[in-house]
């Protein structure tokens, strides 16, 4: 009998780093891929922020959390090993949600054809959920203009750093703020983000007034953090807030407060809070807004490869203390 | 020589309440209209929370603010005494931004003419910038629907008691929260509010659990103040929430903090700030939208008349402590 390797979540994650222990690694029996199923050898995996909420027992989130003793979620990239779906042919590279698992099995539905001759880190890092979020993000709820000045916090992350380089095609003025200075000279140097903050080292308010010098239009919000206040203290009259992460506060058990609202009004600012389940139909539209950028190489991407399934383990907390450069994908 | 009375504003408030000392009452010599010129002399002056927005030397607010030594800005209503503009005949009753002077001198521009018949509290309390605010907040962002909830805050204030009349008669089931017993009895009885809270002694949370059993779709924002988080939680998926007032904060040297904003992600909510003057040149389209529910009998409202021009200088802090019952003019 031969087997392959899963790992399924069995228990709830505490505050703070995420312990090994809420994981189990389990061995399977290989599955044979029954009438209209597929089978995925899974080659990459996509580690992402989004995935401590998908641990968690809120049942207030946008989608419901993984199941205790159920795979572990997340999305990646494999080619197909068995088909009784005539949409897929064995030999076929797909994308999608697949979990921690060295073989997916099920109807395919929800998995996309990968463009031929399309790198599997390019895939991840930029046509899966990064892409996704940063197009959606930017593009869905209010449009950013040539000459505005966007900051983007947790700019050398994943949607970050997408966001950061869609909105400089656009011809804004992009701020980003990112964890060590390694990151900031990435932006600035192989990005061509006009201006980067250190947010452990820097004086916020110092480089905000340096950098923004007419005030700030939008805000692409990762982060959350000390960065948050200081950054609606800088914005302009109906400027623009989209709120798409708070890894800061993902791991606290208490959540550090927010700005006051009274510039809210004396700004009239917007804030709208968006999460990438809710766009889903519109993926074909958002790809199609995203590939133009990409195919005209105005988009760069870094990968942070792990190695082996197992890796995720310990790998995923890299996302939350900032130790990652760039997309953290897991090789299998 | 026959002289007017008016008050100037001579110095900043500062934090906490208004002193009489930032206010100068003078007497002026009665001027006469120059040409295109219309005098007006003014019989109510509406006090409104903004005004102390108005009054500080911030310059990122949505308004210049009142420049020291100038007449203190206010709306209110008057007759026409003399005319040299044919826009306008003696004997008139306008309505507009006058000040706080007996006597209006200038072009009549921003002027509106007053409907035949209407009392004069009725106009300033719910077709002037009480009216036109709770408008312009309740329909221009967001569309309220039947059988969706919706909290206001400051709920027995001007803009607050014309919101919930209006939600109310739009069939959504309308929470409001106040500052005492005797308003929150207001609201439920006179006003057909389907619930109030007395933030001063209820318990927000269980209120809220108990008022709101489906949750939260819409948040009017008036006051700011502990309701704030508690609404917060209570939001459902998609929630919108209207950013129009934050009197609990305006007195403040500091203000205090606002929710995380985790919440805005998970439950996608939409946070719009607005303030009237960027909507000045819709008031045709929002009393047209106004009339109709007020024409309907659907729309109360209560008027907390102060005699004398006098009277504003300590009667604008009623505003800031919830002394006033209902919309605050000066009857002079």
């Amino acid at each position: 009998m031969s087997t392959y390797t899963a790992i399924n979540l069995v228990a709830r994650p505490e505050p703070g780093p995420i312990s090994p222990d809420v994981f189990q690694v389990v061995q399977n029996e290989v599955p044979k891929a029954g009438p209209g199923e597929i089978l995925v050898k899974q080659t990459h995996m996509s580690l992402d922020p989004a995935m401590r909420g998908w641990m968690s027992p809120d049942t207030e989130s946008y989608i419901p959390p993984v199941a205790l003793g159920d795979v572990m979620r997340s999305s990646g990239l494999g080619e197909v090993v068995e088909s009784n779906n005539p949409d897929f042919k064995v030999g076929n590279r797909v994308m999608g949600m697949m979990g921690w698992t060295e073989l997916y099995l099920g109807s395919g539905e929800g998995l996309r054809q990968v463009q031929e001759g399309m790198d599997a880190e390019m895939a991840l890092s930029v046509f899966a959920l990064p892409g996704l979020t940063a197009t959606q993000g930017l593009y869905g709820f209010s449009e950013p203009k040539a000459g505005e000045t966007i900051v983007v916090s947790g700019a050398a992350g994943s949607v970050g750093s997408l966001v950061g380089q869609l909105a400089k095609a656009d011809g804004l003025n992009v701020i980003g703020v990112a964890g060590s200075d390694e990151k900031c000279t990435w932006l600035t140097g192989e990005l061509g983000f006009d201006g980067a903050i250190n947010y452990k080292t820097d004086d916020l308010n110092a480089k905000l007034t340096e950098l923004a010098p007419n005030g700030i239009d939008m805000y692409f919000e990762n982060t959350g953090g000390p960065i948050q206040q200081h950054v609606v203290d800088h914005m302009n009259a109906h400027g623009r807030i989209i709120v798409c992460g708070m890894i800061a506060d993902y791991q606290s058990a208490v959540p550090s407060a927010g700005p006051n609202w009274i510039p809210i009004i004396k700004k009239r600012l917007s804030i709208q809070g968006f999460a990438m389940p809710d766009h889903f139909g519109d993926v074909p539209a958002l790809v199609a807004k995203l590939a133009p950028y990409v195919m005209s190489g105005k988009i760069k991407h870094r990968a942070h490869v792990i190695n082996g399934l197992e890796s995720a383990i310990e790998g995923l907390n890299l996302l939350f203390t900032g130790g990652n450069k760039g997309k953290l994908i897991v090789k299998l």
